[in-house]
């Protein structure tokens, strides 16, 4: 499905839509509606509960989206978060420097700096591409972040938070008195973060304001927890960095063992590498061989990343690989800078006595791109109909209850309704147009099932359950009902976990 | 439990901590820690199902938090959304005026008009609170609205949204639209809101950041719906403006028949009314004895609302009385500003061929300020131990998983904890310390059981189930255990509910 058809379903069935529409948007914001709310808590709540749940030791929190300046000093976002900005000296139009390049069909612009960029733009020396008659301006560092006058003299200045990440920095201490004082520590946030992109686009992957699931990942680079073992078999389909720089393009599904038996990762990081890919494999349903993990060499990845691999997928509706997630590993470079910032010793002490400032291992996920993601993959058109065949636990509703013949049905229909809602259950209740019709409703925004009562139910209490991918129908009672809904509602949870004993 | 005591429990157990402590915080903002974060998801969920769960013609969205300026000169934000600022000329410190009057312990200060606030200052004539010497400047209106810059050249102006509200309204004509195109339609919305307060202070009760959860109701008031009937025995102990008025201070249980009848409320708003009380009392469990309805008279609520009713919670820790939610009756004031202020016309054409703007009634929950009234209400010390008995469906955790001798049931401890991970429960795993230690730990943060694993359950599967109120403990195996904690689980819907015919 090409982009443009995406986007028109999701308007159609109100799932998303521009912020403040009616005063025509705000450039770079969106609106999740019903369905789209409910999709999104679902996956914030599937990530929560395989992330999170990889150990009892793992946290999240809920912590504000507002940060005090020398949180963003010493974190160096202050300094550093900044993308080229360039100007037409005609049209006044503001583009990214390395996505002005990519367009003009340039390579490998991915972490040039500044003066690099602007050597490329003079060398190729073309009209800005909107008015065709301007000069390019060489670029300058525009920072992202979103200020914010705390107070009532403004004297507090505070920003949005670029990323949720550091939230979970400054909560460590915190959650290593409190908690279990012991490694490994995980602190997750599921939340908004800020960026003044200056070129938002391609709808959920670049906007102003998105939602990061994050997981913090604080341990002892000398001693990984004994459960970070990773199965025999376990394959990962790779494209290193270093094959990259062989000149190889295509990822290879590669065990993990040989990975880190060639040094090319330890296998703390290759274990929860391989955790997040069974995430989009398994939990999605993204299929194997749209997903590749493509390594960031040294000049990509920010100089604090001693290893990064971002987790990628083959999207039709944007025609390529498009980042998804990542897995991070950032060594005690953020505790050390807010140890320093904050004047305080964030280090711990261990059982044993030994005392370290922790690591960070850092799983990244993009909650709205992901939506799209799940669209893309799953969002089918056949003959006659759209059907988003999204995992169950992921659908806004699990089932809608249609009554065959509102009128002679609507009232058992009601209490069914009821009856489910009491359970727990998301449901609805649709008793609008044909039974077709609104089956197809339910499809379009993804509910695997629909409960039709009917005159057989008046008078033996079954009920039709209809699958939404397969378009079977059975028989059921209520307690049948109950059963099948029950096991589509409940997202899997990893097999096993990691260090219990606290 | 007093303020601090309260305050000290949430620090001691990671419930809720200043943000960016280890930078001396900014004032205002808060982080929910693992188990506060988990509370606060648990009520936003409840009321989701209370509240949306009201009608199938409900919807639930997920707005952006950042609106155009155009959005807020409509709804009257711009000019009007302040407070009035008073500044001591010797130390520069600033306060509230009204709320310094009252300090001061004048009466009748709500709703003032600022130059009412000045005559009342330069009457009393008092010296700054802070400093002792200083004299209080004249109130000046202080805009509350915290703004951001959007785009590359800071030439967007926008602003962090001040109340939820205006979101539901812009997204009123899409849903009109997408939906079941029936009155009445329900736009919820629950998520953050931002107010540059002047005097941030009673931790939850008033943040610079906080979260609202709001149903809008667009309705026919010609025509309400049928089923917004209210049971005949329904009470509701309030204290109307008229009774105020004539010096009563006390409220009443009144039956709400009595009010609609002597015309203080038409029946669409003391249904809402009621629906709304039923929740605090019975899904919240606050005591009846300590809810009040209070009715702001004509000076006190804002000009749009028509009638509007505090629902107030008397708590031990604030010493009185407390806002914890509102219904207000907004009349055509908000569609008719955004019909103005988007140029569009935001008015919808009924099935029998009528048009009309419709009408809005506000419920509104503050999510912040209850969690604290569930801890001032349901947390409790006795001579050994403090536990919070929160209803089970908003505790953090359904159970907690306890292997009496870790070394000789850790494995059985783990693997029921996986199996009941799987079924979607949530829990933890607790193998520190003494049982009565760890059974201390799960009551203070508010986990309703706690499931034992002892020799016994090696030998015959069964498991102890200790309740955190009573302290009973029951012998009882893993599906008594599960369809026990299913039932704790699941939060209750309304009876009955409304219009389902789409």
């Amino acid at each position: 499905m090409d982009s443009e058809t995406l986007m028109a379903t999701f308007l159609r069935r109100g799932i998303l839509w521009p912020t403040a529409e009616i005063y025509g948007g705000i450039q770079g914001f969106y609106d999740y509606g019903d369905a789209g709310g409910a999709i999104k808590r679902n996956l914030e709540s599937a990530w929560d509960r395989w992330f999170v749940g990889l150990s009892p030791g793992y946290y999240r929190i809920e912590p504000a989206e507002v940060l005090p300046e020398a949180v963003l000093r010493a974190s160096g976002h202050l300094a550093n978060f900044a993308d080229p900005l360039v100007t037409c000296d005609s049209c006044n139009e503001r583009f990214r420097a390395d996505t002005l390049l990519e367009e003009w069909g340039e390579k490998d612009v991915e972490g040039l700096r500044v003066e690099d960029l602007q050597a490329r733009i003079s060398q190729i020396n073309k009209k800005c591409p909107k008015c065709g008659r301007g000069k390019i301006s060489p670029p300058k560092a525009f920072n992202l972040m979103f200020g914010v006058d705390v107070g009532t003299e403004g004297r507090e200045r505070a920003y949005l938070r670029p990323e949720t990440a550091q939230s979970s920095y400054l909560a460590f201490s915190r959650l290593w008195n409190v908690m279990r004082k012991k490694l490994p520590l995980g602190v997750a946030v599921v939340g908004k973060a800020y960026r003044n992109e200056i070129a938002p686009r391609q709808v959920l992957f670049r906007m102003r304001a998105f939602t990061q699931a994050e997981l913090q990942i604080f341990f002892d680079p000398e001693e990984p927890a004994a459960s970070w073992k990773l199965p025999v078999d376990a394959k990962l389909p790779v494209l290193t960095a270093r094959r990259r720089a062989r000149g190889d393009t295509e990822h290879l599904l590669t065990p993990a063992s040989e990975l880190v038996a060639s040094g090319e990762m330890p296998e703390f990081y290759a274990y929860h590498l391989y955790m997040s890919y069974l995430f989009y494999r398994d939990i999605l349903g993204y299929p194997e061989r749209s997903l590749r993990l493509f390594e960031k060499n040294e000049k990509e990845r920010a100089f604090y990343n001693r290893i990064q691999y971002d987790i990628e997928l083959k999207l039709e509706s944007l025609g390529g690989f498009k980042e998804m997630g990542a897995v991070h590993y950032r060594g005690d470079y953020d505790l050390s800078r807010h140890s320093e910032g904050s004047k305080s010793d964030l280090g711990v002490t261990l059982d044993g006595g030994k005392h370290l400032l922790p690591h960070v291992l850092e799983l990244t996920f993009g909650i709205d791109r992901n939506i799209w993601g799940l669209a893309d993959v799953h969002l089918h058109k056949d003959q006659d109909r759209t059907f988003w065949s999204l995992p169950s636990y992921l659908s806004p509703l699990v089932a809608g209850v249609l009554p065959l013949i509102p009128k002679e049905h609507g009232a058992l229909a009601n209490s069914l309704y009821q009856s489910l809602r009491s359970e727990g259950f998301r449901v609805t209740i649709d008793e609008a147009g044909s039974v077709g019709r609104r089956y197809a409703r339910l499809d379009e925004v993804g509910v695997p099932f629909a409960v039709t009562v009917d005159r057989d139910s008046l008078t033996n209490g079954t009920f039709t359950l209809r699958a939404r991918d397969a378009k079977t129908q059975q028989r059921l009672s209520l307690p049948e009902i109950i059963l099948e809904l029950r096991r589509a509602s409940v997202s899997p949870v990893p097999s096993s976990v990691g260090p219990t004993a606290p």
